[in-house]
C-alpha cells in the first residue's frame, strides 16, 4: 500500500463516496443491519472455530475459549467477553463479494479471528492492559508464561488452518504478509511510546497512519482477501480487497482514538479523557501539535512530569479541540473509509455482498459496533 | 508418533545398531567430524538467515541478532551465545541425503532455526530463566514485552520463509504440525511443573518421554523432513525422516537431563545437580521414583518444602543414582539413538549425507557438541 497521505493533506471528496448505510438494491425484505450480519457470519464460522479450538491441549484448549468469551475460568458459559467477530465477517462476506459461498471463507474466517486473539493476548503482555473486554486479560487471570503460550498456540492454529485448505500456498502468504505487518505496527507503537512529543523525533502524522494501518488495517484487509482467495478469486481481487481492509483500518483506528478521548465511559467502558490520561500519542492530539495555534500550551501539559490528572486531562481535550485535532482526524477517517469504499466498488463484485460490506464499514468507522 | 516404550521396558537392541562415530564410506579424505559438519551447514545458511532478518523492522532485527548470538545489545558483533546449529545442519542434511543439493533445504534450514529462536524466546520467559547461552536472556535485556513481540516476529518469518518455496503447501504443514506439538510439549512441561512427585498424579516416565518427543523431537524431525521436503522427496521419506528427528530428540532431551544432574559445571555452565535444586521433573528422577527401592527416602527429600540446598542434592543424586535412575535413563536415551538409526538406513538414502547424519546423531545424543 502506498503510504497514506497524512491528516493535514488537502480535502478530498470524503464524504460524497460514503457508503450507503444499508440501502442497497435488495429486493422484497429490509436490508440488514450491521449487528444481524456480524451474527450471521459468526453463526457460519462458529462450528469450525469451536472444532479448531477443541483440538488443541487441554490447558491451552480452556485458555483460548476463555480469551474469546466462550467459557469463564471455572469453565462456565460466558456472556460477555466474546468479540463483535468483525474479522471473520469481513472473511465470510469476502468471499461471498467474488459470488463464492460464504462458507468457502469459512477457514479464512477462523484463521483472522485466531490471529486476531493470539495479537490481543500478546498485545495486552506488552501494552501492561489488565482488562479486556470488561473481564481480566489472560496473562491476568493465568499468568503471563501461560499467556504467552496460549497466544503462540492460537497463531499455530491459524496458520495451520489455511495450510490444509487447498489455496494453502497463497492463504498463506496472504496471512504471513498480514502477520508481518501486525508485528512492524506493534514495535512502531511500543516505539512511539517512547518518543517526545515535540521536536524533531516527535511522531509525525503520516508514522502514525502507517502504524494503524499495518496494526489494524493488514489483519482487516486480511481477512476480506483471504475470504476471496478462498472462493477462488485472483490475486488482483484479492490485492484490492486487502487495501480495502487496510483503509477501512484506518478509519477504525482513527475513531477509536476519537472515542478514547472524547467518548462518552458508558460507552466505551474507559474513563473519560483515558487515551490522554494515559499519554497515548493518538492522531487528534498528534495533528494538534502539528497545527500552529494552540500547541505551545498543549506541548507544555503533556510534556510535564507525572500522568495527566482531571482537570488537566479535560483542558488537554479542549486545547487538541481548539487546534482542529478532532476535526482532521475525523476528516481523516471519512477519507480513508470513502477510500476504501471507492475501491470496493470499483471492482464491480456481487451487489448484495457488497451492500452488506458497506453497512459493515459504515458501522465500523463510526463505531456504532 | 506411536508412544514411546516407557524406560522400564525390557532392554532392546539398543548399542548394537548404533551410528558409527564418522566411521562412513568416504573415498580419499577422513571423514567429518560433528564440528565441521555444523560449520558447513552454517556457513551454507548464513547468507539466507541474515537477509531473512536484515528485512525484519529494525528494532525486532536488533533483537533477533542479540538473540542469534550474531550482536550483542550494542550493536557490536558477539562471539558467544551463538547457537550450535543443530537444526539448520539437519535440513540441510536432510535435503542431500535425498539427493538433493544441499542448498535446496536451505529455505527449511532458515524457517527451523527461525521457530527454534522463537521458541526459545518464549519458553525463555515462561520459565523465568534469566541466562541463555551464558548472557542475559531477551527478556532481560530488552524487556518481556519486546521479547514477546521478537519471538512472535521470528514465528511469523519463519512461516513466511516457507510460506515462499514451490512445495509451500506441504512445506507449512509439516512445520506447523511440530509447531502444534511444540506448544503441546511446553504446555505438559509447565503443567508436569505443578504436579506431585508421588502418587497417583505424578508423572509417569511414558508422560515424559511423550513430552520431550513434542517438545524437543518435533522440530529436529521437522526440520529434517522439511529439508528432504524441499529437494522433492515424497511424503513417505519424509514421514519416517520426522520420526527419525523425534527419537533423536527424546535422546537428546535424556542426555541433556543428565547431564543437568551429573554434567560438570565447567562443561555445562549450571551449578552442580542444577535440575534436583530447581526440583526440575526429569526422567532420572521419575525413573528412581517409580522404582521400589530407595525412592521413599528420596520421595522425601523432592517433597520436602523449599529449594533443595547443597548436601541433599547431593544425596538426592545419590539416591536417584542407587535406584537406576541414571543407567535406565542412559538406556532409554541409547534406545532413542539406536531407533533413530536403524529408522535412517532403513530408508537407503544417499550414503554419505547418511554418514554425516549418523556422525551427528552421535554427536547430539551424546551431548559432544
Amino acid at each position: 500500500m502506498t503510504p497514506a497521505v497524512p491528516a493535514t493533506a488537502p480535502g478530498t471528496a470524503a464524504g460524497t463516496t460514503a457508503p450507503p448505510a444499508g440501502a442497497g438494491p435488495r429486493t422484497g425484505t429490509a436490508p440488514p443491519d450491521a449487528p444481524s450480519i456480524l451474527r450471521r457470519c459468526r453463526d457460519l464460522t462458529a462450528p469450525a472455530l469451536t472444532d479448531a479450538i477443541d483440538g488443541l491441549h487441554p490447558w491451552v484448549a480452556e485458555m483460548a475459549r476463555y480469551t474469546l468469551g466462550l467459557r469463564e475460568t471455572d469453565g462456565a458459559p460466558a456472556g460477555p467477553g466474546r468479540g463483535k467477530g468483525i474479522r471473520q465477517a469481513l472473511a465470510v462476506l469476502g468471499a461471498e463479494a467474488v459470488s463464492g459461498a460464504g462458507a468457502a471463507g469459512v477457514p479464512g474466517a477462523v484463521a483472522v479471528e485466531l490471529v486476531h486473539t493470539f495479537s490481543l493476548l500478546h498485545d495486552d503482555i506488552m501494552d501492561g492492559d489488565a482488562l479486556r473486554r470488561g473481564r481480566p486479560a489472560l496473562w491476568k487471570a493465568y499468568g503471563t508464561g501461560p499467556a504467552v503460550l496460549a497466544g503462540d498456540a492460537l497463531f499455530a492454529l491459524g496458520v495451520e488452518t489455511l495450510a490444509v485448505t487447498p489455496h494453502a500456498g497463497a492463504a498463506v502468504r496472504q496471512l504471513t504478509t498480514a502477520l508481518g505487518d501486525l508485528v512492524d505496527g506493534q514495535a512502531d507503537d511500543l516505539l512511539f511510546a517512547q518518543r517526545p512529543w515535540t521536536g524533531p523525533e516527535a511522531v509525525r502524522a503520516g508514522e502514525y497512519v502507517t502504524m494503524a494501518e499495518r496494526k489494524t488495517g493488514a489483519l482487516l484487509g486480511c481477512a476480506l482477501a483471504l475470504g476471496a482467495r478462498l472462493a477462488g478469486a485472483p490475486d488482483r481481487t484479492a490485492g484490492q480487497l486487502d487495501l480495502v481492509g487496510r483503509h477501512l483500518g484506518v478509519a477504525f483506528q482513527i475513531a477509536d482514538d476519537v472515542l478514547g478521548i472524547w467518548g462518552e465511559p458508558e460507552r466505551t467502558g474507559k474513563p473519560v479523557h483515558g487515551d490522554l490520561r494515559q499519554g497515548k500519542k493518538t492522531l487528534p492530539v498528534l495533528v494538534a501539535l502539528d497545527a500552529a495555534r494552540g500547541s505551545a500550551e498543549l506541548a507544555e501539559l503533556l510534556t510535564a512530569p507525572g500522568a495527566l490528572d482531571g482537570d488537566r486531562a479535560r483542558r488537554a481535550a479542549t486545547l487538541v479541540e481548539r487546534a482542529g485535532g478532532r476535526t482532521r482526524a475525523e476528516h481523516e477517517a471519512r477519507r480513508h473509509l470513502a477510500e476504501a469504499w471507492t475501491r470496493l466498488t470499483a471492482l464491480r463484485l456481487a451487489p448484495g455482498p457488497v451492500d452488506e460490506l458497506g453497512t459493515l464499514l459504515s458501522a465500523l468507522a463510526e463505531r456504532t459496533v
